[in-house]
């Protein structure tokens, strides 16, 4: 059996939302856990949720909490007591130095030594993703770790990389992002050739910024040599329109694209709410119509992905939603097991260095 | 009377949508045209819409016709002839170079001349911006000039600046995007003190790529200054939150914020249609919901704003999307008539220059 580092203290709710979604996943995925943040917060968490059974959650629509049935004697997990904790504000390169026991630094520490296949955290990025890098390693051959981000479209999710681990880019830092985000599509969606794209202004080869039209040719390339099946640009508008299977961008436009992604749905889902409020009639037909929009809110909530993989580590990182739902946290785990004990690394690795 | 130049033979559907949607603003704006193109195809149009007396259009929602009456005798207009079109796919620079008698350039030098106060093309953006550059000429003190959109909000729309015209950018052009978006705001949605961000990742200073820190301090130098009142980083989850009036950012990532908004909608709106189709109880629903999601559609499209405006030439220079409508393209004559008698350009001269 599996087991997945949880930093229990990482994350806006922490450690109960962290606690009770990282055991829903144990029972759901059949994954065992270890706990790491400080003893006695996770243990009255634990205590708390034995002495009623089950945990209160919704599951990708806010309002509408389900009850999950938790039963700890079924679930294999250790507590690993780490004192201190790094806040969501925090100066990252300092806090990973100094708080050398914090939580982030020990559960990442937990798959350097072997006793875990996997880590969750749902606190400061910036200070998942150095701890990871520092705690884990690069795969050999990567220049830079990049965030693999899944997005909805209204047929399969779309790999987008970088979401946002670094803000200026190489031509060769973007090749290897492409590498390994079609080794994730190809692993975690099981799709076999995925299509990969470049994010740009314009849909013609020598349209886009600099970096792109830098980009491209090196892409095409490697299109030639059969690593990949490369498309050519994708625009913003064409985003969601399923050409590609994998975007890669820089981690500033990345970053930009899954924030708007999210603002834009948001607005709109607004809209319609009050849209409906603006008469009687209309406030019957919306309360008619709640159902069927709180299925299309379900779908594309990124709680349903839950954690997005930090890839080029040495070993696997997923970083949860700072306000991540019991839901959410179960989800980010799930995203850990979809890659588990499937060699990732060792492919992309193989990818970067043949 | 003002009088403002139309690109006739641009667009996708020009140049029936184009004459139609001009003529419509006509008689909307009370403005005068004189429409630029192949003589016979011009008259072919005017001719056909005085023999029926009506333009048919839908009004920001698709397959929603409306009838609109249009008289030609109370409307002033002259028809100025261009042989030549530059078609969507055209190098830029080349074909402005050889086509001198396009109907882009001649539509421009319509103002160049002084006969037109602004011009309307719904032809390639990128012939567009070139013509009005070569034609009009920037504005003193403008290094290069940017494209200002508009974007719907839940409240008042936003101007985003640069919308594509400028895919790489130095601190010192943003700085310059900032004041003639502050500028535009303020004249042509009447915003008295537009606050005025910058789009990045991360909300605090010195988060962002290279580019945004190193424009952070000059916008807050320029805050000191009291040029504007700059509130600092956007981020892609805020754009819509109503926290900035006017968000600076180089041309790639605010072409990106653009149409990944564009995209977003539509894909969300596809699922909904979708998800009400799901089985008969849905339909009906769906049925009585729709005119309430048209109400949504009709906000968020991008033809009720219809043009971009090319902010830092000598002249009023507005883009209309290659798809307009006859709809689009009144509304992008609307977006010209909202700033004449403004003096908009003297005021980006003088905010550049003190």
């Amino acid at each position: 059996m599996a087991r997945i580092a949880i930093d229990a203290m990482g994350g806006d709710y922490a450690p109960k939302n962290i606690v009770e979604g990282s055991l829903w996943a144990a029972m759901e995925y059949g994954v065992a856990l270890e706990l790491v943040g400080r003893q006695d917060d996770i243990q009255q968490e634990l205590d708390r949720i034995k002495s009623v059974g089950y945990i209160l959650s919704d599951c990708g629509t806010k309002g509408h909490k389900r009850k999950i049935k938790i039963d700890l004697d079924k679930i294999d997990y250790t507590i690993t007591h780490a004192s201190e904790v790094i806040g969501m504000g925090e100066a990252v390169g300092q806090s990973i130095r100094r708080k050398k026991d914090s939580s982030i630094v020990a559960s990442v520490n937990a798959v350097a030594q072997g006793r875990c296949e996997a880590v969750v955290s749902a606190g400061s990025t910036g200070a998942a993703m150095a701890a990871s890098l520092f705690g884990l390693g690069r795969i050999s051959g990567i220049t830079r770790p990049a965030i693999a981000v899944l997005l909805p479209t209204t047929k399969q999710p779309l790999v987008l990389i970088d979401g946002g681990a670094n803000s200026d880019c190489t031509p060769g830092m973007l090749t290897q992002f492409a590498e390994m985000g079609v080794a994730y599509a190809k692993l975690s969606l099981g799709i076999e050739n995925p299509k990969l794209g470049i994010l740009s202004i314009g849909e013609e080869e020598g349209k886009g910024n600099e970096l792109v039209k830098e980009t491209y040719p090196l892409l095409k390339q490697m299109h030639e040599e059969k690593r990949f099946d490369f498309v050519g640009n994708i625009e913003g508008k064409e985003v969601f329109k399923n050409k590609a299977d994998v975007i890669v961008a820089d981690g500033f436009a990345g970053n930009i694209v899954l924030k708007v992604t999210e603002s834009t749905a948001s607005m709109l889902l607004k809209m319609i709410r009050n849209e409906f409020k603006s008469d009687i009639i209309g406030s019957i037909i919306g309360l008619m119509a709640k159902p069927f929009l709180r299925r299309i809110l379900k779908r594309i909530n990124w709680e349903v992905y839950g954690g997005m993989l930090l890839l080029g580590v040495n070993g696997i990182s997923v970083i949860a939603h700072g306000r991540s739902s019991a839901y959410a946290m179960k989800n980010a785990v799930g995203a850990a097991v979809r890659v588990l004990n499937k060699d990732i690394n060792s492919k992309i690795s193989e990818s970067i260095n043949r």
